[in-house]
């Protein structure tokens, strides 16, 4: 029920996606009768009532925890006693963070779930990049950032299908040594680990130019960035409108011809096609679709998390930092064994 | 001697600022026998000889330690030694910045200088907003960005005729308490300072959109957000123009037809008409071109200082923070007093 358009917009993007991917299932948790109205085939959709709303502005933490009839909680709630595999929203996304990290819960191992949001490749190639955390967070450490940095990776090859990503560190300079003291741990820990691809500082000029496949940021940075980038496009793009607006005849003739040109620079630069912002280091997919999402945008979020599911991401990640603590204990005991 | 059109741009920009400002006097150090090839009419310029070169990958510190016959530290010392009133350079920032901190050195009562760049408005208006700290510092306390609210509002006032600037935080979202434990403080004290015009906080977002003329931030912050943006509009120019160039004719009619708006969309994103990023909290203007800056941006460059001088820009904020500290030593002396 949360978002912009909803819930047509949500119902319509279930619906193509429950048309195109057999073995997925949905749950629709929010007012039924609204939702009934718009499925004309309730095929592997099953609808139930949800009393109470989670509004835009509600603080999340208490939302989370007050309103257990809200649609968000019933579904997160479903997602942890192993009723349904993924939790997706469009709706209020402080409170979607805080149902994927006090309901669904953290992998045993994560110390801070992070936001991984993706964007697109706008220099020389086509293609995209994730960056991870872009929000979920307004401060992180150093061994967050490690974390984000594996995350990241699995992300990477499950739903994009990259062998060997590349993980990028944001920076203030290419050079090992610089940023904050935060970076420069961040640094020596990225390079030290042989399961990461780790090719070093990124600068935020160069974020676009496909240098990375993964960029890793605390989520103050990440956010910063992302919404910097979103913002000069979208300032960019105005200001291109505007200026052809005011200018004469020929101006407009020209920008006539040069429609195809411009839909075209628009489909590169949109970012719906990629999906939502996943909640990672969480047991189970939890992905934010934009608020003003259409049925289109909702459509790709849930093929986006077909793919999660369906390349098994969450449980590959469980055992990674399972083994990881387990070598980590293993050198502990060895250690305490020779005292 | 410092940039990429070095020492052609910067002579050609001095000679058109000595022609329209009478006021002004120039010292160049550099390679003489080079300048004064350029040089048609010395009148009110005077070349030095400097006979060691600070190259643009020197590390800062120890360069400006021990080429003590640079340009970069003669020039600084005249300055330092109120031989000249201003610094100028298109070189190596950070041996610029080390030079401002160590030889020119802080204004009394300043903790940490900060860098402030101006970009331009794109949005629904025209103008320009400052931004600062934009990459001085790696990491910033919450009194550095209360200090950075001052001096921004200073230099809105001095150089661009402001009279009450609006001064904004940069954060994660616009809630007083949103962002890191600094920038909650921070908030705080700029929310108390009268002498602060203070509209809150600023999303990265909507930092084009003419909602502050001042925003703070951290260094680290700052230089992200002012190096995403210039990557953001570089990169969509890029694929304007490579999206032309790869359609058909009628698109490429199209654009010669939309030449002028063009045009006139880059001159408006033009950040060389505000001139160059300023050390501020130092005892004199120290100012820093882009290094692939032409003689017009050099001009406009030298046109900016002229304005710091002109409207006592220094001497102001010089007196504010000596009647700070006076009033503070004051409050102490009163409060010792009661004990």
């Amino acid at each position: 029920m949360g978002g912009d358009h909803a819930p047509e917009a949500i119902v319509a993007g279930v619906a193509k996606a429950r048309d195109q991917y057999p073995e997925l299932e949905f749950l629709l948790y929010g007012q039924t009768d609204q939702i009934s109205k718009l499925l004309t085939d309730q095929t592997r959709i099953e609808l139930i009532q949800a009393d109470e709303v989670i509004g835009m502005n509600d603080e999340p933490v208490r939302a989370i925890r007050r309103k257990k009839k809200s649609s968000l909680v019933m579904a997160a709630q479903a997602v942890k006693k192993g009723e349904a595999d993924a939790l997706f929203s469009c709706g209020n996304t402080g409170a979607l963070l805080t149902a994927g990290l006090l309901i669904v819960g953290r992998i045993k191992g994560i110390v801070r779930p992070g936001l991984l949001s993706t964007l697109p490749v706008i220099g020389e190639q086509s293609g995209a990049f994730n960056l991870l955390d872009s929000g979920a967070n307004a401060e992180n450490k150093p061994e967050h950032l490690h974390q984000y940095a594996i995350l990241g990776k699995y992300y990477a090859q499950k739903v994009r299908g990259i062998a060997n990503p590349r993980i990028g560190l944001l920076n203030n300079g290419t050079e090992p040594h610089k940023g904050s003291k935060m970076t420069q741990e961040t640094y020596q820990l990225l390079q030290a680990d042989p399961a990461i691809n780790f090719i070093g500082n990124i600068e935020a000029n160069t974020v676009l130019q496909n240098e990375a496949d993964v960029i890793v940021a605390d989520g103050f940075m990440g956010n910063t960035l992302l919404k910097s980038i979103e913002g000069t496009a979208t300032a960019i793009m105005h200001l291109l409108k505007k200026t052809i607006m005011d200018s004469g005849v020929s101006s407009k003739v020209g920008a006539l011809l040069l429609k195809p040109a411009f839909k075209q620079l628009k489909a590169k630069m949109n970012q719906a096609q990629y999906g939502g912002a996943v909640l990672l280091g969480v047991k189970a997919p939890v992905v934010k679709a934009h608020g003003a999402s259409d049925a289109e945008t909702v459509y790709y979020t849930l093929g986006q998390i077909e793919q999660m599911l369906k390349e098994q991401m969450i449980p590959d990640l469980v055992e990674y930092f399972s083994n990881l603590n387990q070598a980590s204990e293993n050198t502990n005991n060895a250690a305490n064994k020779e005292k």
